[in-house]
């Protein structure tokens, strides 16, 4: 079956200089995938003329004549930009020409247009971004909420842990996947009070066999790799994620800048850029790229603003495997059976 | 002028074994301080023996005959071990005898303790836990608070602001240190609604000339240097301060097995060794251990439960530096010079 993707060349901060490469390069990758190029059509054909592409076969182009750039308001994405690139791609997945989008626009804005064009999922109350991380145990965290929903209830992180429990279950091929509740330490008694009463949700989730849930997890244990899923609000995750990425980068410049110091440290490096290498690809943000904003219907995908062509192509490569596995069915089912269960107040089971 | 600083020798995971060694080191590095040891005394004593300073003229024994263990529950630490060391050794402080005194026993028990035999400070409600992190323009970033206050209203994090701001100024000779409100963004309306409370109060503070407000910072500016100070709640501040450590961990891990994966790669890392070891050394955490207890009637310190000795003679010297600058009577001297006009609603100027 063929896969349908659009993405909004326009978005980010390099737009069509990283959208278009990456694009051919994805479709070299992947035969099976079918790329929907929403932007300037000039520009974007002019761009692909350049990379010999403009006669793929598997490439598209819907014209749309405006960009949501990165500092625009919401109200200015939503209200008066409605021919925006962003726009257009997201509606190429609600009128089910393609089945997931990507886009590297401002987050804020993909968000607001997104919940607007697509509407959110039945039983959901907020849509959610979820991301992954790399891990001690050599695979991916999921994680979420970072940033969409500053203000949680316990029956949001809830919601959030049910859509990345089908998340990392679709993607990842894991029946059962463990979830972790971010909190400041893992007895029970420990955390906010939202987190605590979060902690009981899951925990009965967890009693009917509904979800797995592990229990508290610390913030290393999202790079220890204990559980497949990691549970937080927006602002808690927004601000990990940010400390995360500014410390790596510190750690990168500081690498670089200790072995670039003298003609000895500069022959280490030479002598040693196996290992090096093997470092960067192992921690590099790059391969991470792309968030889901869960909780839709349909699958949006956000690249950083600033990626490059390598980094915006795992965006794209995260949208195609959400939408081959499946992600958004099996997570509008999921719901749709905990959710209304979740709603009643489970009776104790008639003892005979 | 001597500066005595209390040691509760007995506490952290490795006891007397990390702390003694700790101690001797410290001794020598600083010729005007003095240390009081508490712990099992002949225990001391014979570690003291192993390394021939029994008879150290800068130190003396204090017997404590009970130890608080990482995993006993504050009930155990605050009403049944009396004669702990941890507990004696603050005592210490309340009593005159050092001006301030450094653990590396169990946080939660540690904060507990401390509140109760020195109490807080008047003007604060609630102590805060604050740490130092290395940034990218090579100076340390205070930020708290570090977990000791899991549920903040916009009042705790301003007092959180003031003590932080306080500390910055004595401990780095900064005399107007500027101060960050950890969010989401840097734009005034991003935030929770606690955060959007706090950064009126801070904008008040900075118009009337108390504070030095620079405004929101997000994660990656606390390795960047944007703000000498990152103020956030304790479970933010937890979270992030985990994280961190645990991608630290994960890089640190990931360079020494590539560097220790094949012939070339380890001469690389032989010939790279000044490099490698000044990362280490610019990053390791060892060199940020002591966390400091703020807001109460005396200086404690907080070291890591799993310090070496190395580590933990860190924190005697923040402590030690603390105590010198005068840290206390400045912090208590600016809570009630700025608490009581904070809790005033400032009157408009008279129009003429």
């Amino acid at each position: 079956m063929t896969i349908k993707i659009s993405i909004d060349c326009m978005g980010g901060d390099h737009g069509p200089s990283v959208t278009i490469p990456a694009v051919i390069s994805f479709l070299k990758q992947h035969a099976d995938a079918e790329l929907v190029l929403v932007g300037l059509e000039d520009v974007l054909r002019a761009e692909l003329k350049k990379h010999h592409a403009e006669a793929h076969p598997r490439l598209s182009i819907v014209h749309a004549s405006e960009q949501v750039t990165m500092d625009d308001p919401l109200e200015v994405a939503l209200r008066r930009k409605k021919d925006s690139s962003m726009r257009v791609a997201i509606e190429q997945v609600k009128d089910g020409k393609t089945q997931a989008c990507v886009s590297a626009g401002n987050t804020g804005a993909l968000m607001a247009v997104a919940r607007y064009v697509l509407k959110t999922m039945t039983g959901v109350d907020r849509p959610a971004i979820c991301s992954i991380m790399p891990n001690q145990k050599g695979g991916p965290t999921y994680m979420l909420d970072l940033g969409a929903n500053v203000d949680c209830e316990p029956h949001h992180l809830h919601q959030f842990a049910i859509m990345g429990s089908v998340m990392v279950s679709a993607m990842e091929n894991i029946p059962r996947p463990t979830l972790g509740l971010l909190n400041v330490g893992t007895e029970d008694i420990k955390g906010n009070d939202v987190v605590k009463a979060t902690s009981k949700l899951l925990q009965a989730d967890h009693e009917r066999g509904a979800l797995n849930f592990y229990g508290n997890v610390e913030g290393n244990d999202i790079f220890k790799g204990t559980t497949d899923i990691v549970v937080c609000d927006g602002f808690v995750g927004n601000v990990t994620l940010k400390a995360v990425e500014g410390v790596a980068r510190f750690f990168a410049d500081t690498v670089k800048s200790e072995f670039t110091r003298n003609p000895l440290t500069m022959l280490g490096a030479l002598i040693g850029r196996g290992a090096l290498n093997n470092v960067k690809k192992r921690l590099s943000p790059s391969r991470y790229n792309g968030a889901s904003l869960l909780g839709l219907r349909g699958l949006v995908f956000k690249s950083h603003g600033g990626a490059d062509a390598y980094s915006f192509e795992w965006a794209i490569k995260r949208a195609y495997d959400a939408a081959k596995n499946d992600v958004l069915p099996h997570i509008s089912t999921l719901i749709s059976e905990l959710m209304p269960r979740n709603a009643e107040v489970p009776e104790a089971p008639a003892s005979k």
